[in-house]
């Protein structure tokens, strides 16, 4: 990235999972709290806000969360933007932040990004979330788990996917969440056995490939160098962000075998940061779905086409393998409270680098990159984050 | 603004008002479409673009509205972000906007805002509108226009305001709008015995008091100076943005009688423009109710306390007076499809001070200012444009 350097020097999150008794407030006022009292910047220094959610008026009956969030964090005055871009709606709040700090006009800005949809019924949040397809795929009925299973089929025919690759990036992802204590799943060892005998949801796709409904909140500071550099002892450098769009309805697109908009938003931020994939040490990915991991790995460039499931089954995504992917649990574990999600990835990313990660520290890790997807594909964020 | 100058160098809008039969889609295309027959810059040359939209997700079942917008126009692939600050969406943008180009990441973001809020029943529009509340205040159920009498009616009560003079708002606006063709009430001129003898909906304000539920997209470019200088014959500067909030709950504020956050976010404006309230030609204020116009010219400093309804009575804010206020016939008689509403008033004042704005052109405007409310006064956006 030219010019000013963009650092994060604050992160904070509730735990993610079904948390009943709590309302939007509370989460956002303990992720705001946890990240000032881990941040080398104060209250007071906090010179802006961007709020990232999904669904808050049909899920909370509340859609003004600029005013809400700077009241509940004692930071009423400030201005506050909000940021959407469907279940990537974290990672856009993230870039706006870096490009408000990087403008000049802002110093040091919050990140808040809360779901809270477990208070409404699931065929509630059923319809809601499907209101993220083209209008054409709504008429038809086809949701977004549908268009996964299109998409791993075509996988499966073409580029040697297996269903047995699918349940293994759940039971790694379930391994990693047991040493995450605010995963989602932090109790819940799955077996091999388990995703593959569990329930259909959209053929090849069962129900242990797919992200939970959690509740949550994270946080995170992004702030430019310069005006922290006597205070901060270990802030973590944004290296490069990159977004792309694509054709909203999938059966419109030329390639249905892949996402796009993952290749176009990583090959962007990987100009920016002037890194390479062979410079990535880690890595947090959209897994919203098993398919997803592996496909937008090779999209990335990670892994040739059709090759991330041996590398998977080879212990290379592991935890302790070569290239570390979803050690935090990744959204299938760790939850997936979607306005959350994506400033999560760059918690777990931060924490990392910086050394902090407890039990599910990698070791050695100077470079990680966050993946996030709006709707299928149609919304790609790519962040790259660095020690130096 | 320091460093990098950032232009608007295009504009288009659709028709505001009920517009059966439109779209999301349709209305997105058509204001895209206008902006670009109108810029400086050509489709190709967009390299982002900012929505902003209140609740599409409940006016239109469509949530994924930068996946949306992106397809519609043409332009998949190039990153998009979404805004989002309750009634204010669209000044938000665009500030977002500008903040995205002079990060130097970005040279020409096209902004659009939509709203399509006449597909659903008033009931429903209604409710939806009050998700925009405090939720203690949704509990008791107070909504935005009861705020307002009670704004109002203090201000009666200390400040002098009449009755008489929030129908001379009304008749004003109504009377602008009559010279702009893409108006709601283009065609609807009022009396001040209408407004007098309208029904009361929240004492003292009355229906004519009250901006209509309108359809409508507007659209602007905003872009880095220094890379359409060769193209641009009249880019329109933005000079200074200005953000605040203020304390969610109205009941909890120290002050009841005016809008803090409005004062706060015009100071900012002024002081990153290096204007004052004397050189500020024309005004676009948030009047989606008549109270708001005279309260919130005298929070930003343009009258004294208690008098900017003598200076209406005076025909000071007429289109041709001392200081025109919504020529454009303002969010009353305009109309307000909301994540619209921000971006029309920006473009009503580049139209202006480019010397394009047909039958309702005022004579030798250089600068001009557009304020923006979301909520009840919970994130206010100012922003000043100059010729120069």
């Amino acid at each position: 990235m030219k010019g000013e350097s963009i650092v994060v020097t604050g992160v904070g999150q509730t735990k993610y999972g079904k948390l009943n008794g709590q309302s939007l407030s509370s989460l956002m006022y303990e992720a705001a709290s946890n990240t000032l009292l881990d941040a080398c910047v104060t209250r007071s220094q906090i010179d802006a806000l961007v709020i990232s959610n999904l669904a808050s008026n049909r899920f909370n009956n509340q859609q003004n969360l600029t005013a809400l969030c700077t009241d509940v964090i004692g930071l009423s005055g400030i201005p506050a933007f909000r940021s959407g871009a469907s279940s990537a709606s974290g990672a856009a709040a993230i870039q706006q932040a870096v490009m408000m700090v990087k403008s000049g006009i802002f110093e040091n800005v919050l990140v808040i990004g809360v779901e809270l949809m477990n208070q409404v019924p699931t065929d509630v949040s059923t319809s809601i979330l499907a209101n993220s397809t083209h209008p054409w795929e709504q008429e038809q009925g086809i949701t977004i788990p549908a268009l996964a299973a299109m998409l791993t089929r075509l996988n499966m025919l073409h580029n040697g996917l297996t269903r047995e690759q699918l349940a293994l990036v759940a039971v790694k992802n379930h391994k990693n969440a047991l040493l995450n204590p605010l995963a989602h799943f932090h109790h819940k060892t799955i077996s091999f056995e388990d995703v593959m005998n569990s329930s259909i949801i959209a053929d090849p796709l069962r129900l242990f490939d797919f992200s939970p409904r959690s509740d949550g909140a994270a946080a995170v500071i992004i702030s430019s160098e310069k005006c922290v550099k006597k205070s901060c002892e270990q802030p973590i450098y944004i290296k490069g962000i990159g977004a792309a769009t694509d054709i909203f309805a999938y059966m419109n697109r030329e390639n249905l075998m892949s996402l796009d908009a993952t290749r176009l938003a990583a090959d962007r931020a990987f100009k920016m940061s002037e890194k390479t994939q062979k410079q990535i040490d880690i890595l947090e990915v959209h897994d919203a779905f098993t398919p997803l991991e592996l496909v937008n790995l090779e999209d990335m460039g990670f892994f040739k086409r059709g090759s991330a499931g041996k590398a998977l089954e080879d212990g290379v995504t592991e935890r302790n393998g070569q290239l570390p992917v979803n050690v935090s649990g990744g959204l299938k574990a760790k939850g997936h409270p979607v306005g959350a999600t994506g400033i999560g990835q760059v918690l777990e990313l931060t924490l990392q680098l910086r050394n902090e990660a407890g039990k599910r520290q990698v070791t050695g890790v100077d470079t990680g990159l966050a993946h996030a997807i709006g709707g299928f594909g149609n919304n790609v964020f790519v962040t790259i984050l660095s020690r130096s």
